[in-house]
């Protein structure tokens, strides 16, 4: 269990959260050295009541209300219906932990992540994968994994959890894979953000694109995952970074993050990646798509230099989209890649990139454009809808 | 020029030639360390009459002609037109070097490539691409670079080139960016092989899917190329090498070449990428496809699994071929990579190519299907056409 001071945004939300482990796939016999008795706070098995912002039903407003928390169990699943309560993208501190569960201590400091790392599955094991067979994202489940129970109730009635973190709470329990143990210096207010879209775009770059200094990258779509992502090539030492996007309000704050040049595709009257294959004699070393258009996505490939250009996709297109193009595009030497959380594993690398905000590598803090106390969430969705701002994080104590 | 003793088979050609290179973008200004005079052969800047198989005509046989072959010039261009001097995959002797050329001497063995490599463009500055931007291949071009002209003649009429080889010739120019030194130690009528096809397949696999020891590989399509990129991944340590080709004929020659496994489309029900998934728990590691029919292209993709699936597309489709597939496929975490010549460059890395032949980590013997004599080229042609045998080496000294 996690008790959370939650945080928002106009694309996404986040939530400091003090939270509670379950045990799931960690039991003591998978463990070969000896780990210390965790200590226990006074709440540990103990139902906690809390306040909430519940989701009852599609399209209306959260609502708040008291809710009972169930302690962590042995083992942690769902399906996807109301009543739920939200959020993925947080922080929060260790509230207790399950039977079995010897990788976190009560006080940790701890990003909950909508996809987990169990460390057993095949994709655990490879290098390059961190799409775990097991906690891998699921909107579809509404319960924990292990017993397929929930652990939130409002006078006996269970709510569902979401994407295995449901921060939208003071308190909420998620499965021990799904949690990476940070920094406790680190500032929980801002590094909240860490926990999906801003990872899912700097690793993008830094991870998937891994352009070389002095590179050229094109940006597809300046929101918070595309400016991670420009700011991941500027981290990189790119010598120009070109963000296309059709809301050209954007590219005064995107100059924030490293955008050089900014073409609308609303103002040329031929396909974009010929403009940018002229303005950059041929086309881009690497380009990031982080809209999720399908047009988008095929210029995005289309717009890299051949020989040596990759095209990494990062944004996710509706189900009917079609990604189509000549194969004389791949031919020559392109590299169509796609991407998943920056294929950073949760538990594994997050702690790495609060250490690159610790370094003062990483700028957050540019990112947060507002906060709004817990009362007042359902204005953190006004502003998203409205398209103002970047995050907007959540002050769980207000 | 260089003297050739050509080579063939069913799909390529081969030819063994002594060859005179031209001296186009190497003029002296450019090299900065003292060069030894090169040592002219007695037939140094004279015209050398000597056999060669003309095309006259599309779609007839090549006739047998006595060609007027004229000395390397400064620089060296073409158009699409007969009559042209076919051939190029070969090996070869130096002749003579025209003026400005330091980095070869006579007697020099050589591969003459297709695609050449100036040394001077982004892309053979670039660590990543083998597309050299004045030398990549062109089917169009039938003169020498430098002066636009052709150095074949038959009583004064032009004959054009061919991809900057035309090794259907007892005697050739081409321009020294297409020309690898090899080991004077290599069997010339071996190692001809090696100047396309089966540089090609190993190299796609070696340099661009890059498969690890114990890795699952599918192969599709199971002609020269496709057994050469069999080879790459036995030499990779590949676990299980999975063979798919629409003629059954070919597995018990594929053995030969590592394939563990052999899959029909046509003994299936269902889409080959299921039925190879359900081979391989979920996915190859590593496809290569060499077959250039667009459907194989899309089952190549696929067929490899998430999270760290490679898929390198080799064979060239018809123009009007598209790729088409769910941006999902992509967004878990493969990637598709298109590929050419191996992504070898082809003067720098075609030498260790042959080494590996030397050292005996490559056997190409097993290529060599057929030998034919010069005079019975067209025999070749037959033995292509009836999808016989692998490569027909042409002996141009019978």
């Amino acid at each position: 269990m996690i008790k959370a001071l939650p945080v928002f945004h106009n694309n996404h939300y986040n939530k400091i959260i003090r939270q509670a482990t379950n045990s799931c796939e960690f039991s003591p016999r998978k463990t070969q050295t000896p780990v210390p008795e965790p200590t226990m706070s006074s709440s540990a098995g103990l139902i906690i009541p809390c306040k909430a912002a519940v989701a009852w039903e599609a399209g209306k407003p959260l609502v708040m209300e008291q809710v009972e928390v169930a302690p962590p169990q042995a083992l942690e699943g769902q399906t996807p219906l109301f009543p739920r309560i939200f959020g993925h993208e947080a922080s929060g501190i260790v509230e207790s932990v399950g039977e079995g569960v010897n990788d976190f201590q009560v006080g940790d400091h701890v990003l909950p992540v909508f996809t987990g790392e169990c460390g057993q599955c095949r994709h655990c094991k490879s290098e390059e994968s961190n799409m775990c067979d097991l906690l891998r994202i699921n909107t579809d489940r509404g319960f924990m994994l292990n017993d397929g129970k929930s652990r939130f109730s409002i006078d006996g009635q269970p709510i569902h959890h979401f994407l295995g973190t449901s921060t939208f709470s003071e308190y909420t329990v998620v499965h021990s894979g799904s949690l990476a143990k940070i920094n406790p210096l680190a500032p929980l207010d801002k590094v909240c953000v860490l926990s999906c879209g801003i990872s899912t775009g700097l690793g993008s770059t830094l991870n998937v694109a891994k352009p070389k200094q002095g590179s050229t990258v094109a940006i597809f779509g300046l929101g918070a995952v595309g400016l991670a992502a420009a700011e991941g090539a500027r981290i990189a030492g790119a010598s120009r970074i070109i963000g296309i996007d059709l809301n050209p309000k954007r590219f005064e704050e995107a100059k924030k993050f490293g955008v050089t040049e900014f073409v609308n595709p609303k103002d040329q009257d031929r396909p974009i990646q010929e403009v940018i294959a002229e303005m950059t004699d041929g086309g881009v070393d690497r380009s990031i798509e982080c809209t999720g258009n399908i047009s988008a996505m095929i210029s995005a490939f289309e717009c890299v230099h051949d020989g040596w250009g990759v095209a990494v996709l990062v944004g996710v297109p509706n189900k009917e989209a079609v990604f189509m193009t000549k194969p004389i595009n791949l031919l020559s030497e392109r590299t169509l890649k796609g991407s998943f959380f920056g294929n950073y594993k949760p538990r594994t690398d997050l702690p790495s990139v609060v250490e690159m905000y610790m370094n003062k590598k990483l700028d957050v803090d540019k990112f947060i454009t507002h906060r709004v106390p817990f009362s007042e969430i359902n204005k953190a969705f006004d502003l998203m809808l409205k398209g103002e701002g970047l995050r907007c994080v959540i002050d769980m104590e207000k």
